[in-house]
């Protein structure tokens, strides 16, 4: 086989076989295949795109590129769950407690990433002394013990998408659905998981901006999941606006443990219930979705959601008091006020602005070296279809070092106001599965 | 500028400006644009396409990428011919010395080149002497004084046309009307001339099969050259059989000496005086083809032509005698015979398989470090239209060390006869200018 001929047989249009799409992904990764070629291969995937099949071995070939993580001493059916991205996105941290606390199995192997606000486990570790660095042993142990465990990645999963996506990024082939969904879906495949719900953000603030691009990744992503023998559903959300009220990491812990008291936001609880419902019925710890969040809702109201946070905290050496305690968190010394210039109706928050602020504010990492505080952030008062007045406070940001001036202005210019009645966005615009 | 954003551009079927295709072109050829990338963004103009300025842009660049050869101390206007490849072709040594009889400066830059045979050079070194290892100033010398010179090619010229060839044959992206088309003419543009005659090939033998694409890539190349301000012309020319009976170095100067002498093949001679004619006009040393055709019919009957290639070869060093006595070229010590098993009408002459069959004999370079073997070649009998009986011979192969039966069985395999009267293929399809 010549990468040349399939560089041709993909650019005129043809479906590769399994062994062909083997060979360039092992190609890849072992350099046997240069740089030059997949990103021109790439290329002509972004315009001749790929079928079913194709993708679900691209995706089997990324997986096994490296090293892939056996969850099957874990008892139960392991549900994981993954998010295109947004901002102010607290649901792993809610939904690792809850469903566990419903008998969901929880393995989760969590990165730091760069971003607007930290990963996963920058946010746990605004909890005093948690840890991720767990062997491979406690971490099933924990997971079948207490339900719920979280592990820091290991580097050797899915080398071929790291490479990949490097190429994809400088060659201009990052936007093609078969290459962007072989790639989620190989990072989940890799982890171990048995069935996968994918929360796919739609709308400004989201990858995806428009609903149509949205649903067809969110059907590639469900076909190559079924095709590879895991289960998958996809939600499709509203990214419109930044989820919840917190962005920050302790802000977003926070706001966490208000939702698993059942005093959450609304758009994050519904959310939650809604992911979390479906990965019950994925895990079939219940018949349907209806059901399914029924038992959510009463692990919440019962305080057993809570109490599974804290075992879940303690277990990994963290200082659960802090449920009870939240003020112990990790906080800023100021707070600054975003106020409004004009009375109306709030009609657009460019999360992606939001989430440009909390990393000016130091929320985020911009490189690989950056140091997150964990204490910074921004709190919204205000989202779309409120009402406000001039004068009123539209957001707070939480201010340790940074320059705040600037960050006021662009939280500001982040919002609209509209003299007409606005109604708030949708948040759930479809289910896949 | 950044490259990641013009590929993304190409790739969302938008125009490049002059400033952009520059940036690309330069950096690739300071490498400071890498393979990778200019492989993607090939791609995307094999997807997309260039209009007419973009195509100009991109070959102006490729010729300012190295070296330019400034004939303006030749008189009168240059005018360059290239041929497009095919098997058999001998038309650059009849053509030389037949325009230039008539008045038209021939200041040529030729190559030795892999194929079936060698390029114009070899076949030249089949006369005792010839030397094409001139200086510039003796080769300018040479076309005021005599009006016609060849001159080795340097390697200085258009040196991002060889990194994105070589690019682009690995990465499926040769077969791309801008880029074949803006490569080509880079070459004819760096090598000095003012005015160009493309004889583009069609048919079986050629790179372009089939008339609307063999038109497509005249059409591409004449704007580009008149864009550039050089008057280019082009002739679509069969290459569905070999064209004139020979196929080898020294067998294509004796062909070329009888083509002078007005006792050439009926197509080979008809193509030398179609594409002369249109040399003669763009070199203003006629008014129209139809005079040009005249000039350049008397020039062969009153046998100035046969006296101006007897002139070429000595002014370089070489035995003019041979063209008075042919028999003095290299000879091979062997022929063979290729017979018809059956009667009929030859109904094809696949001229890739003869031109490999010449190769085996020793005719052609497969690698840059081959060594030609002048004598040896193919001899054509029979050609499209011709009616043969059992026994008779096709062709005849000039051997000196090579196995011979298996290129006899090549050159049987490369002819089908059939029962039905078929009619000679038509020579010129169309011109365009």
């Amino acid at each position: 086989m010549r990468m040349v001929d399939l560089i041709q047989k993909k650019r005129d249009g043809y479906a590769h076989t399994k062994e062909e799409i083997r060979f360039i992904i092992d190609g890849y990764t072992k350099d046997d295949i240069p740089d030059y070629q997949v990103s021109a291969w790439s290329m002509a995937v972004y315009f001749n795109d790929m079928n079913d099949d194709e993708r679900a071995w691209l995706t089997e070939a990324i997986v096994n590129s490296g090293e892939t993580i056996d969850l099957s001493a874990i008892e139960g059916v392991k549900v994981d769950k993954h998010s295109t991205g947004g901002v102010g996105d607290t649901t792993t941290l809610i939904l690792a407690p809850l469903v566990a606390s419903i008998g969901v199995p929880v393995a989760k192997m969590s990165g730091r990433g760069l971003g607007h606000t930290g990963g996963t486990i920058d946010k746990l570790e605004s909890l005093k002394g948690f840890s991720v660095e767990i062997t491979n042993d406690e971490f099933i142990n924990l997971v079948n013990t207490n339900k719920v465990a979280v592990i820091g990645q290991t580097d050797n999963l899915t080398p071929a998408d790291k490479k990949l996506y490097g190429l994809r990024d400088v060659t201009g082939t990052v936007n093609s659905i078969p290459l962007i969904a072989s790639s989620i879906m190989s990072k989940k495949l890799a982890a171990g998981a048995d069935a996968i719900v994918l929360d796919v953000k739609t709308g400004a603030g989201a990858f995806m901006k428009k609903l149509d691009q949205s649903k067809e990744l969110a059907e590639a992503m469900v076909k190559i999941g079924n095709n590879l023998g895991r289960n998958t559903t996809a939600v499709i959300s509203d990214m419109n606006q930044p989820l919840g009220f917190m962005i920050g990491n302790a802000l977003e812990v926070k706001e966490a443990i208000d939702t698993l008291k059942g005093e959450g936001p609304d758009d994050l609880t519904e959310l939650c219930y809604t992911l979390g419902s479906h990965m019950a019925v994925l895990a079939k710890k219940a018949e349907t979705i209806e059901e399914a969040r029924q038992m959510l809702k009463d692990a919440v109201e019962s305080g057993a959601a809570l109490e599974q946070f804290k075992l879940f905290i303690r277990s990994q050496g963290g200082d659960a008091e802090v449920v009870d305690h939240p003020e112990q968190l990790p906080t800023a010394k100021n707070v600054a006020e975003v106020t409004a210039d004009q009375d109306g109706f709030v009609s657009e928050i460019i999360a992606d602005e939001i989430g440009t602020a909390a990393m000016l504010l130091g929320a985020g990492r911009a490189t690989k070296d950056s140091v997150i505080d964990l204490a910074v952030g921004i709190e919204l008062h205000k989202k779309i279809g409120d009402h406000v007045q001039a004068g009123e406070v539209l957001a707070s940001l939480h201010v340790n070092d940074a320059e705040v001036e600037p960050v006021i202005q662009k939280v500001k210019a982040a919002y609209t106001l509209t003299d007409n009645e606005v109604k708030a966005p949708q948040l759930i615009y479809d289910v896949i599965r």
